[in-house]
């Protein structure tokens, strides 16, 4: 095919699906990138964080972003890399905490916890219990340390649940893991917490908190595909470490080939806004948060949870039905099958018009 | 930061690295992504390839892709999707091995395979048993042979090694793989083998290949991320199928999210070239390695085998000091240290005016 014509042709087909600027994309994680991060993503197109012999800039802007998350975790010795996602990083970390304990097997899990976390723990061979959760849907503190024992690696917590933004009870399943591995997934909450005015915490003052799982591509609001796994310091990483017989160096990223790319547009995307900046875009997030839950409020729709962060779950009577009306009224909207919940993920997208609009057709619906 | 700044500084940052234009760059199996893959991810930048609620679009390029290389493999049936890179579709390709045959822990894996196999197996907890090279540095068939056992899961092959480009003897091995998981690692060589004139066979006409891995970013030309994981039909991906409760559909990709850009610029490379296209580039690189050999056999530096793809292994007297006089003049190029060999993946990139002033160069110093 000719150029124009893959460029007409990738237009078109574009321009038949959704937008996150049309607005009715109520249930994504992610938003739109920022113009610098697609230009950044541009001017290093052609890089691989790999060869970091050649490409030294992407080593540079990797070693910037680390750092800058070392900042926000208040843990300068912070260590880590830029992942493909939320589900790579978790597996790292899950990796890692294998490695620190060969010879324990069983890692204990929120009912809650990403569907990621299972994939991990298949793929490691770990053995899986499951813990139930309060009435907050917050994972069970207690229910967690009935089920330790001398076979238990690691405890998993989430820092914004994929259903209804729960964060579990870190600070208290911290003090229950001095001789077990504490990984926090906080693929949706790490670009949210620290920017709260809230009691939440979710950095490495958490003594016993080992890793944790940070997107930038999701309220970190870089593109896709930029995760990050952390840990406490750099001897975490060490425990990955391997020698290429073809390259003069020692590697420890679970994937080979990584975009410079995608580096650089997340590089770009944490100067740009910044501490102030990713300040403001969670204080305008949750304000439209409230504004939709007062909203919800007066019709009847329950609220599942009052949220901590921009998400919110609904469970209106009849739930299949009013989804369906939903979806047919051009709302994409999610369900989620083990809390019985529509969820709505106020990205900065989801704007005050948004809710409006999508409260009004829910009043009509219910 | 402001955006002119940001932009001002990446560019300045990529401008001290070296480029792949300049020449230098002898050892990458990558090369400068085309114009249209580019600006093909801009338009597709903010999707995301696990959403296909919302992007449909992206579900229809990423299956255009699957298809087209059903064609190259010569199965319509071929099922599979785009990784980030030759070690996610390694990983996913023994995971299903393992699934297949649960019961089984043992792979056998030649010694000259990616290091990312090692790292699948550490992952998966599977037991590696390396199998020896010929003096061609192919696998022995006949040791693979001695080695099988009853636990024996997986034989993997290597379409193209990292460091010589040697492709296994595939037909021997797939004689062994009745019940035996057959994965062929053909990451470099999936791109090169189906457009040689040459007797080399690399599809699913080969009866017990149950998957490959082939990367469109390494000679695909397409930009990074974006690997291929292909099986012989869609049977393979229900052994990894789940059902993530926040999302209307099952998932089988290891990777959650993942880049809607990188698949359209995927599209649009193997669209622009196209199969001729395809045969040309690889016409151009195969006469230009042929030429560096020409141009190596005047000098006293050791051809380590007849290449079959693009890729040059060279030993000359004194392997260390001459890599590092080589880097000193500004060559960048990998030493293996595994066939204690230096390598020259002839890329498009490495044009035969490049060849030129590397082997003279390369004269001086030996």
């Amino acid at each position: 095919m000719h150029k124009g014509e893959i460029i007409d042709k990738l237009r078109q087909m574009r321009s038949e699906d959704q937008s996150y600027t049309d607005g009715r994309i109520l249930s994504s994680v992610s938003t739109k990138p920022l113009n610098v991060a697609i230009k950044a993503y541009e001017i290093f197109s052609d890089t691989n964080a790999l060869d970091v012999h050649v490409f030294r800039s992407v080593e540079k802007l990797e070693r910037g972003i680390i750092e800058w998350f070392g900042k926000l975790l208040k843990n300068r010795k912070t260590a880590g890399y830029i992942t493909t996602g939320g589900t790579e990083a978790n597996i790292v970390a899950l990796f890692v905490a294998k490695k620190t304990y060969p010879k324990k097997r069983e890692i204990l899990v929120p009912e809650s916890a990403h569907y990621s976390i299972q994939r991990a723990a298949d793929l490691l061979d770990l053995r899986i219990k499951y813990v139930p959760l309060d009435r907050d849907f917050r994972v069970d503190v207690s229910e967690i340390e009935n089920r330790i024992n001398k076979d238990t690696l690691a405890i998993v917590a989430t820092a914004g649940t994929s259903a209804l933004g729960v964060v579990d009870p870190i600070e208290e399943i911290n003090e229950l893991c001095e001789n077990i591995f504490f990984h926090v997934d906080a693929a949706f909450g790490g670009f949210v917490i620290p920017f709260l005015d809230s009691k939440l915490r979710l950095d490495f003052s958490i003594e016993n908190m080992d890793s944790i799982t940070i997107d930038p591509h999701k309220m970190g609001l870089a593109p896709i595909p930029s995760g990050a796994i952390l840990f406490r310091n750099e001897s975490y990483l060490d425990r990955l470490k391997t020698s290429p017989t073809y390259l003069p160096f020692q590697t420890f990223t679970l994937s080979g080939s990584r975009s410079g790319g995608a580096i650089a547009a997340t590089w770009a995307t944490i100067n740009y806004l910044g501490m102030d900046g990713y300040r403001r875009v969670v204080k305008r997030c949750m304000e439209n948060t409230r504004f939709l839950c007062r909203e919800l409020k007066k019709i009847d729709v329950n609220i599942l949870v009052e949220p901590e962060l921009n998400v919110v779950g609904i469970r209106p009577k009849n739930l299949e039905r009013v989804w369906a009306l939903l979806r047919e009224k051009g709302w994409n909207i999610l369900m989620d099958t083990h809390s019985k919940s529509l969820r709505i993920v106020v990205m900065p997208h989801v704007t005050e018009k948004v809710i409006g609009e999508f409260v009004r057709d829910l009043r009509e619906i219910v």
